[in-house]
């Protein structure tokens, strides 16, 4: 099977993955005299941000997912394609695809970050990702399920099991899911399963470092974990996880907390396509970069955003793996692609923040220091802002204002695409 | 594994299934001194009458779906179970279900409708049934895949094969989808897929009588036929099935429909419960019940809605296997079981109708044939008006008028609940 791209005189560039990086560069080299396109394995762009609160039942995927294919309906030099990159060959400007292969002219790798097991076969298959719709809504639906299971059930070891969580990572992610959990158990859980003990469900938030959020300062570290508390989350700090087995966490201190449900957040390391040398590939797995995004030795190959590591004096390790980084870079890329600029890419720190629940943030940036309603109403602005497309900006608001007048997210739904009993391939 | 209900004095009634008839009791009986289970193997209510729209990207999953919980929240005497029931002992009066077994005073079932294959397991096999969520959502990411195959395909055998439809069914399941398809053709299809010639897409709508919407007056059907016409579908009138294979559709006339998607509308059967004896099960695959509700020869024993054949002289064949006759039989229902009617059930017919498109419809009710703008509004408030919660309704209606605004439903998105690559279990 052919990709079928019409052959062009222009320019052909090939962007591969539409995150933050990949969309925003198709969108700004869209309507130039290039043929771009856009290869995703879906066929839609998700905005990661938000995906804890898909997996917590307070978003509909379709909120937080947008058509590639809507978003450049008008544009006829850029093609979508829905196709899994099996290799790209940098020397033959080559990439093959479960649907066929094509050249380029120009290759962009775009293809963000993976979810970091540090090759432990054991994390991998005992725990939980959160990096995609797919995977949060199947999250979602295990809460669920256990939550039902753990009704039917007169052990109160099972019980336990199936309502205990345990969140590998004190990172954005589980700090959010944790607050969000928490926030389920105290107004929701009681109304909608009296048959169970509200209390039983325990929410643990391992962390390896001393305090959460270790990308912020001190002093929002020391406040998210007040307000993790308060919640009444179970915080590990300087926890390490030694081991993950079928319905049990062994931490190197010996504790082991026994949960059906281990979220990892734990990291992520870049989703490298093969055939890329390793030398071009750093020690935390990401494609290593000059200042002009190009992947060293290849002028018409670039890395942008969480799967690039472009190593400059101010960020010795590269830039922070977050939206803000591949959203300029992908901004950079495109003015460079049209001309319009010979200076190298440089970072400008927009600053971060994580939402720990109702009223409850903390945000960092222009030298500011926020937390609580304030940083809570701005991490709100920032993401509806950021979010593609007009119609998910009104839902994703709508559900929340919904949501913060009836304490409810009201999605608390299993479902799953079936046919004739199956789940389908 | 128990069911853990706890034990009581009151009469416990357990209904079994939560669709239109069981929720309904449900809602009118949980503040009764009576205990009781509702069970369902969904964990929400679904309204069916929209499947199609969700199958259609119209609609998200949610919107039509109601969390069982979160309805009877403050009911004390109401149980929510998701449970697959295996079989029921009316002689015992107990119920085996996959999560343990259950004694009741009163069975009320309401277990509804299955799609019908007539015992042919190659109409199983080889289309695509539209019966619950989970399936209308499989038929989405279905028809959305087929078109990202169809743009890397270079067959045209292939290409017509992805691109093509049969509806087998022309009622109104059948009638809804064949405009709904043919709309998504005319307004999004050359806008999201220029790859695609549009114009290669058929949509065939086979009906075995010699008109639509057997149900209605010949004037809404011949009006509906003039309407999908217009609209591009394929009408094959007095045309049967006798055979479907992989990619094929073979009618009895000897036409052969080439197509890699068959859905099958073209009829239901009663979702009877096992280890109910033959002796009350009707020709047709329903509970034979007396006209109060009773499956004959059990006092303690109902049967309301689609899974029921109530026999009488204005409804020899039962009533009809929709909506109204479920939800009047549960208001009937609720009030005898609390003593407050002796009268047999009566069946008020509301009418009928169907939409075809934008400002399309058919709608027959207190002698009226109404038909265009005026039956499409009616369509539309009267499931406005039927849908289960407030937020429900809210989104639906935003939903609809950013499709009529917009000519676009937006919802066109390929997701299934994943996990580390594999479709879980």
């Amino acid at each position: 099977m052919p990709l079928n791209i019409p052959d062009s005189d222009a320019t052909r560039v090939v962007i591969i993955g539409a995150g933050f990086g990949g969309f925003r560069l198709a969108q700004k080299l869209a309507s130039q005299k290039m043929q771009i396109v856009l290869i995703d394995k879906n066929n839609y762009h998700q905005f990661q941000p938000l995906l804890y609160q898909v997996a917590m039942a307070g978003l509909e995927p379709s909120s937080i997912s947008f058509p590639l294919r809507k978003s450049f309906q008008s544009k006829a030099n850029l093609f979508v394609r829905v196709a899994e990159v099996n290799s790209v060959d940098l020397e033959n400007k080559k990439i093959e695809t479960e649907q066929g292969n094509i050249y380029f002219d120009k290759l962009v790798i775009a293809t963000g970050a993976k979810t970091n097991f540090f090759n432990n076969a054991e994390f991998e298959e005992n725990t939980i990702p959160m990096k995609s719709v797919s995977e949060s809504l199947y999250l979602r639906n295990k809460i669920f399920e256990d939550l039902e299971s753990a009704i039917t059930s007169n052990s109160a070891a099972e019980i336990s099991k199936f309502m205990d969580i345990v969140i590998v990572g004190g990172g954005p992610t589980g700090v959010e899911l944790a607050g969000a959990l928490a926030e389920m158990k105290m107004h929701i859980l009681h109304k909608d399963y009296p048959d169970l003990n509200s209390k039983n469900m325990n929410i643990y938030l391992i962390e390896g470092k001393d305090r959460l959020l270790a990308g912020m300062s001190e002093q929002s570290s020391e406040k998210t974990k007040v307000a993790l508390e308060k919640l009444g989350v179970k915080l590990l700090l300087n926890a390490r996880v030694q081991n993950i087995q079928s319905g049990r966490v062994i931490l190197s201190d010996g504790q082991i907390l026994k949960t059906g449900k281990v979220i990892w957040a734990a990291g992520v390391t870049g989703a490298i396509v093969h055939g890329i040398s390793q030398e071009y590939i750093s020690r935390d797995g990401r494609l290593l970069t000059d200042d002009y995004c190009r992947i060293k030795g290849h002028s018409d190959v670039f890395a942008i955003g969480d799967v690039a590591r472009m190593e400059t004096t101010e960020y010795p390790n590269g830039h922070p793996q977050m939206a803000p980084a591949a959203m300029q870079q992908a901004s950079w890329l495109g003015k460079y692609l049209m001309g319009k600029t010979q200076k190298p890419f440089k970072f400008t720190d927009k600053g971060q923040m994580a939402t720990i629940g109702r009223n409850k943030a903390v945000a960092e940036f222009a030298g500011l220091k926020l937390s609580g309603f304030m940083a809570w109403l701005i991490w709100l602005m920032v993401h509806i802002y950021y979010l593609i497309g007009v119609k998910n900006k009104l839902f994703v608001l709508l559900n929340w204002i919904w949501s913060y007048l009836f304490y409810d997210q009201n999605l608390r739904l299993i479902i799953r695409p079936k046919f004739q009993g199956n789940t389908i391939k």
